[in-house]
């Protein structure tokens, strides 16, 4: 083994940028959040982590609805302006424009793509909760469509890195997943 | 509202490409994963989605140990292959160079930066199992750290996108974390 141990607060590669958005107190919040994933297929379930003493946590889960927002490169400053300010201070109504779907809770029409999610559990972690919600509406520019789906080149999302805390665009194509293996054996 | 609807099944941008460890009847086996996030950042925990009928999950629920591996482009063929085969008809073991930490969980020498992590809590969903394990051991190749901390582009990643199943590489750096957004205002 050549490998050298580093601190284990370590992280995956990549995490996705993303604006969480929920309704507190009755006024759109949104949230820089990368900790969050598809946890599930059928249905379409998305888990968001975030920190127990956020602003949002208390909205969202009087509302039991949340969103996904997925920002692009061209607003990157707006987005990291979400993760410094919190909405106990600042009222971050006004930053985007609000569009909602079935659950009510804000979506950002500058998001090139934007999911509606209806908390379905929460799971209790030492200083995070994880939302898990299920994904009830998917919004997207038709601008960003390649055959009718979401193209990560028109998207043009950005991805954070920890510890160094640097966000980073999409780089070149690599291959077609579950298809390139198919000439390696075990 | 100048949006469309997509299929709800949609997914955020981008999923991190992993290998997933873990001992299967006192066998290493991997699994190509990218539903997979930190969760927690004190103790640091991490939480992975596996589909319910994977070969791994009674392994790593009986040692309540797994691993996370990041993989490089390097290794785009072998990982896709690992998720084109399941370990029920393919032994995976001699795949990779394995070592073991703390956990015993298996790990890849050849995957630059390596998670051990010790299970300590299991999500119930309707297909997937959510598996949440603390990172007890972290440990990266001295040749893709820079200033001790690993760095994206020696690690040399890759990402999924779905539903259109592409590999992409990391691109270009856009700005830095919790920096760039101080001049931007609500």
């Amino acid at each position: 083994m050549s490998k050298v141990k580093i601190d284990n607060n370590a992280f995956t590669y990549f995490m996705p940028m993303a604006l969480v958005g929920a309704m507190v107190d009755n006024r759109p919040n949104f949230l820089a959040v990368a900790w969050l994933t598809r946890v599930n297929y059928k249905p379409p379930l998305m888990a968001v982590a975030l920190g127990k003493t956020h602003f949002t946590n208390p909205g969202l889960r009087a509302t039991k609805a949340f969103s996904v927002n997925i920002p692009g490169v061209d607003l990157a400053e707006k987005t990291d302006y979400c993760g410094l300010v919190s909405g106990k201070k600042v009222d971050k109504s006004k930053l985007f424009t609000v569009f909602t779907g079935e659950t009510g809770a804000p979506m950002i029409e500058e998001c090139r793509l934007c999911l509606d999610c209806r908390l379905i559990q929460t799971v209790d972690l030492p200083a995070d909760e994880l939302f898990i919600g299920e994904i009830v509406g998917a919004y997207a520019d038709e601008t960003c469509l390649t055959d009718g789906k979401p193209d990560v080149k028109k998207i043009d999302p950005f991805t954070l890195t920890m510890p160094d805390n640097g966000y980073w665009r999409v780089g070149e194509y690599v291959g077609k997943a579950w298809s390139l293996g198919k000439n390696a054996k075990a």
